[in-house]
């Protein structure tokens, strides 16, 4: 295992600190690296908390900032954060109008954001989400998993809450933006964690895993490399068929890398989702490429549609400044 | 080779056209793919023309816009661009201000470059970046290569051109960027061109290359695998020595991913950095951590140091709207 790192109990904590260095403007850290708190806060809004195993980043201390999260609570790579974690970032930005918790659908995280949950002493509601369709159930979760859709939750409900959305109101807008997406993705690598050094599974030189998950989790299938059409067909495929929007909705497009795979590839994969979605009579009205999700330096990417309406579009227009996801302001 | 192609021969097409339809506000693309141009263009500013190989995206094509570059000129992958690209670019964006050429010290863009601006009508100034410190010649250069702190001379001569400065004083404000910037990167494992479909060098599995280049050139020493603080100061100890600021100089660091890293490596080589500058009594007052000029899908990275002055701070904190770089708008 090659790695920029130093001891490998450290590298969580080294790496927000850079984070938080590099954004100073924008973000602070808990002392115990407990979660990465906005710096500039409404005192009167509902606040946004998301968090998870580390390795994904950007997600999701990236992506605290205004309009998107006033906190996230990082776990050690792939590995669920503690529920005091939860209430220690509520304290510091929890407001009497509550808190809503973004949780992706992994067993350990929904545990202990639960319990987080009713540790707290202001109001919390809950988003899961579980936007992967590639498998019903997983290594770590029961039913789908929450994948790179999370992101598209975390900007549409930020946006709202930015602009003083109720609890309730953010926690059913959550939901509708998760039911209104679907994702999958495709491995061509392994990702390795620090802590294990040897790759979290075995491909083949000239094997790819379809619907792989963002810790390694298996797919659908492996299968031969194919060219990046007809892997973006197949993922297409899946996603469209179970999201089933009616031709004229618009749909935001995101191409999302999952670490180790070049911007070159990921815009000639969506330059070939837009094509086919434009063939299937699919409109792209909102569109976003970058390595936003990740599976720490895994190569292979995923893909994500979100059927908008015009609240939404809105929204997901809605200024937004945060260390990886900025426009409008 | 594992990657997310179709046919090799039209990876660079796609793949611009992936990132004009993604950013089709900002961007747009000759048909027969001589460049990529801003939309939205001033008929009277002095435009910022840049270009070289592909496969260091975002550089060039992403930095394209506001504040920016007005036009990128794409070679196919590590392969310069031809001279009629540049004049085609040059028609398209160039005012009777002049066109200002931003070009990395390698001998086949400087040579087409070179020749492209004799073929043009209209004034042409250029400037050459070398800010790698690493080795004083190299596989495909005599003299410094120019690696990542080419980005900071185009973001900075960017807002001045913007501001209205004119062809004389950009091509002396890009010199003095140039010269006041230094970088040097280390590789964990090779790149691999599509077209070559094997790794461009051998690295052991605990070897890694200080100073290599961003076309997989060879570095300075290829030595065992070292701790990300050991190679942080080994890179810092040529950046500074060569730099030479004095204590109090305002520092940007831009620590770049090659394009196979993850961002939880990049911060946690920012914030290695930044300690170590601390300790040299130099003091780091901007920064940048992201995958801004990658070599394909190596892992590894480069760092970068430029000693700002008043203004040189003040044009990169200008506003800035490009794929890849934008704040301020």
């Amino acid at each position: 295992m090659k790695k920029l790192v130093n001891k490998i109990e450290d590298v969580m904590h080294e790496s927000l600190e850079g984070l938080v260095a590099c954004h100073s403007d924008l973000l602070e850290l808990d002392p115990e690296y407990r979660f990465v708190a906005r710096k500039s806060r409404h005192p009167t809004k509902v606040a946004l908390i998301s968090g998870g195993g580390s390795g994904h980043e950007p997600l999701h201390a990236g992506f605290v900032g205004q309009g998107m999260l006033d906190a996230a609570c990082p776990g050690q790579v792939f590995t669920s954060p503690t529920p005091d974690q939860m209430v220690a970032a509520a304290q510091r930005v929890g407001s009497q109008q509550g808190v809503l918790f973004i949780v992706k659908n992994y067993e350990g995280d929904k545990m202990n954001f639960a319990m987080g949950a009713e540790m707290c002493e202001v109001p919390v509601a809950t988003v899961v989400t579980n936007d992967d369709v590639a498998v019903q159930d997983s290594t770590y979760t029961t039913g789908r998993r929450g994948i790179a859709g999370t992101l598209v939750v975390e900007k549409i409900v930020g946006a709202a809450a930015e602009r003083g959305a109720g609890l309730t109101e953010l926690a059913a807008l959550g939901e509708l933006v998760n039911a209104s997406t679907r994702s999958m993705g495709v491995a061509l690598t392994s990702c390795t964690v620090p802590a294990v050094g040897t790759p979290t599974f075995d491909l083949g030189e000239t094997e790819i895993e379809m619907g792989v998950g963002i810790h390694g989790e298996p797919g659908r299938r492996r299968v031969a490399l194919m060219s990046a059409d007809a892997i973006v067909e197949e993922l297409l495929d899946a996603i469209v068929t179970d999201l089933a929007p009616r031709p004229g909705r618009p749909l935001l497009l995101f191409v999302n890398g999952f670490g180790g795979t070049p911007q070159m590839e990921l815009y000639l994969v969506f330059q070939s989702a837009q094509r086919s979605l434009h063939k299937r009579g699919l409109t792209v009205a909102r569109s976003l490429v970058g390595s936003y999700v990740t599976s720490l330096d895994m190569a292979g990417c995923s893909i994500t549609l979100t059927a908008l309406d015009d609240q939404m579009m809105a929204l997901w227009d809605a200024p937004v400044r945060t260390p990886a996801l900025r426009w409008g302001v």
